[in-house]
């Protein structure tokens, strides 16, 4: 991660020549259900969907649309995530890409469609072709207003913008639960006025999604649903694609981050940095065992300072290279564990570190010289009586 | 399996020249904390054991205890694990060994140890061998009596017993929580009369376990002290090795199922048979992917006929060949997924169903005839609130 300054702007806002605007179409009882996004002009894009086996119907149009590599909106309903609809789950993803289209005066190759919600119930197309007509003399340009309407779970919307140069970048992004994304997150929309080709693009993103989006873990179930995609203008030109990286990862991090902390029944973002690995991957296979583990999680949640329950976590990668005696673990800056053994220490102390609202974890294996990090949260009642009645509430 | 009569008995009993003995000797604040299992003449042995990467001290011991292929009997405490207590650790659990070797007129290499509860904590040892003191006259034949010494978030002691031929064999077992065992499951004990020699009952027990507690899983986390150790001391001669086989498959897996239902926080069996497989390996990993699943396992507990989420837990299985259109499943005999879509159910059946106490959940999966079945349960605000403050408690 560059430690260059990074102008990350309050309140965010949209890069040159981007609008969206949100609606309630009546898929959910109540709030925001549906969102456009809008670029002008057609713009360079590339996205990355989730590799799971049964994906949605919209990342089986996903995949068609952005092999074009030119994008002008993208449209999001919440509520009904059309997966697991088969063959007439697609041509009513299609049916709502051409909706968006003739509201942009575009066409349904140039827009990206995008649902999220409930898995296995018919997409309700007609209610969404209705709702969303005439939602283009309504488009703005505050992108809180589109993060509203692709919430399912989530507390509040989630956006974010950072200047690279003359140029912004600006994500607007949705979790909460069945995440753990591979290969991409949930839902996040990356739009900038900086100038690149879509191949470049598509490398920018996927160097930022692997260290931001596939390093977040709310759950360990990864979403049918998964789509990262980035929409470049160029109304800015061109800029330096270092500092864009740079600012692009760092921003995505952020994101996730938000979407960790916001996770379902989330009391407290967990990030666990990993050092002293043989190689990335088993730092990362590390990073992942702990933000994953239950028992992780609940020591976090519950400031129980049961630390080593850090070395069954580690420990559990059997195919990772480990140095039991060289392994060392602090919490908040506090050691706990030193040499493969837990250290005596005082437990109000760590108890407090523990209950701070950002709990870092940071593991020294001690066998060479690869890092990770990974971002999750704690494991409460809250995520328990979220899904133990998600469909029917 | 085989479809013989299993004859299991009702209360359990010891097979011939088998017996243990309990106590309170102060390691928790009350209940049972050590138990003694005993064979009265050498009995051959096997054992398996976590292949955590930071195995407790009783297995550094135990691994080179039960290279011998004998044991006398098997000594455990509750309430402190003896893990991440570096050499002084391995010296206590020798020091334990050797206390319990006296008490029987044996060796410590005759004598296998465990330790379960919290880890990182030093083993209490004086208070220990104090405590065992005389225990050997108390040594009766009610295997439950052992059980509840074993027991840490347990809410019951754990055994079973059944006949093979004119042989018996008995299980005592604990589990609750830290479990997804990886080559052996938490604590479990197989006593039996019938005649093998070690290396015999070395390949019967990994036999076994390969398809009970290797498929057991209650929250992802495999524990630093997991051992299954049988001990075989003839008196009953010998009998028919397959029809042996059968039994001790059947009964790792009731044990299993049953650590499973009483998993910390549980209210209801969950067990997930995959059929149609390309392989055994993909059968298993789907089948510990359903198991595993929070958003399944929540769906279980609140009985919310989420149903689509099994096509979620599927497909996250990136590496294992799958086909969505021929895939389908049941709960509890209800068909709720047909070629790869979410069937059209009547809701309040399908409730009743998932609100049963065993949910089984078949999956077939089309592609080939490899079959797998594992065993978990449903997560609860009970498993949150347990170990939350587990090390507190």
């Amino acid at each position: 991660m560059s430690t260059r300054r990074q102008p990350f702007h309050e309140p965010p806002r949209f890069p040159r020549g981007f609008r969206c605007a949100s609606r309630h179409i009546g898929l959910k009882p109540s709030g925001k259900d549906l969102s456009l996004f809008v670029s002008d002009v057609d713009a360079a894009a590339a996205a990355v969907f989730t590799r799971n086996q049964f994906p949605g119907a919209p990342i089986v149009l996903g995949r068609e649309t952005i092999a074009g590599g030119r994008l002008r909106g993208i449209v999001v309903n919440s509520k009904v995530s059309n997966v697991a609809t088969g063959e007439a789950g697609v041509a009513n993803a299609r049916r709502m890409a051409a909706a968006a289209a003739r509201e942009l005066g575009s066409t349904a190759d140039r827009v990206l469609v995008s649902s999220t919600g409930v898995i296995g119930v018919p997409l309700p197309i007609e209610k969404i072709e209705l709702g969303m007509r005439g939602i283009a003399a309504e488009l703005q340009t505050d992108p809180l207003v589109g993060a509203e309407g692709i919430m399912t779970t989530d507390s509040h919307p989630k956006a974010l913008s950072a200047s690279v140069g003359d140029a912004t970048i600006t994500w607007v992004a949705k979790g909460s639960g069945m995440i753990e994304p591979n290969m991409a997150t949930m839902l996040a929309y990356i739009f900038t006025d900086a100038f690149f080709d879509a191949t470049e693009l598509d490398r920018l993103l996927r160097d930022a999604v692997h260290v931001s989006f596939n390093m977040l873990s709310v759950d360990t179930d990864t979403s049918t649903s998964d789509t990262c995609a980035i929409l470049a203008n160029g109304l800015a030109g061109k800029v330096d694609a270092s500092a864009f990286a740079a600012v692009l990862s760092s921003g995505c991090v952020r994101i996730a981050e938000m979407l960790a902390r916001d996770g379902e029944g989330a009391t407290r973002l967990l990030r666990v940095i990993v050092r002293g690995a043989a190689n990335e991957p088993d730092a990362r296979r590390v990073a992942k065992s702990l933000v994953n583990s239950p028992l992780i999680k609940t020591m976090v949640h519950g400031a129980d300072p049961n630390v080593g329950r850090i070395l069954m976590a580690v420990g559990k990668c059997t195919d990772v290279a480990l140095a039991p005696a060289s392994t060392s673990a602090t919490v908040n800056g506090f050691e706990v564990v030193r040499q493969g053994a837990r250290v005596e220490f005082e437990d109000a102390l760590v108890r407090a570190a523990l209950s701070a609202s950002t709990v870092e974890l940071i593991v020294e294996l001690g066998v060479g010289v690869a890092s990770a990090t990974a971002f999750g949260c704690d494991l409460s009642r809250g995520y328990v009586d979220e899904n133990a009645a998600y469909y029917s509430s």
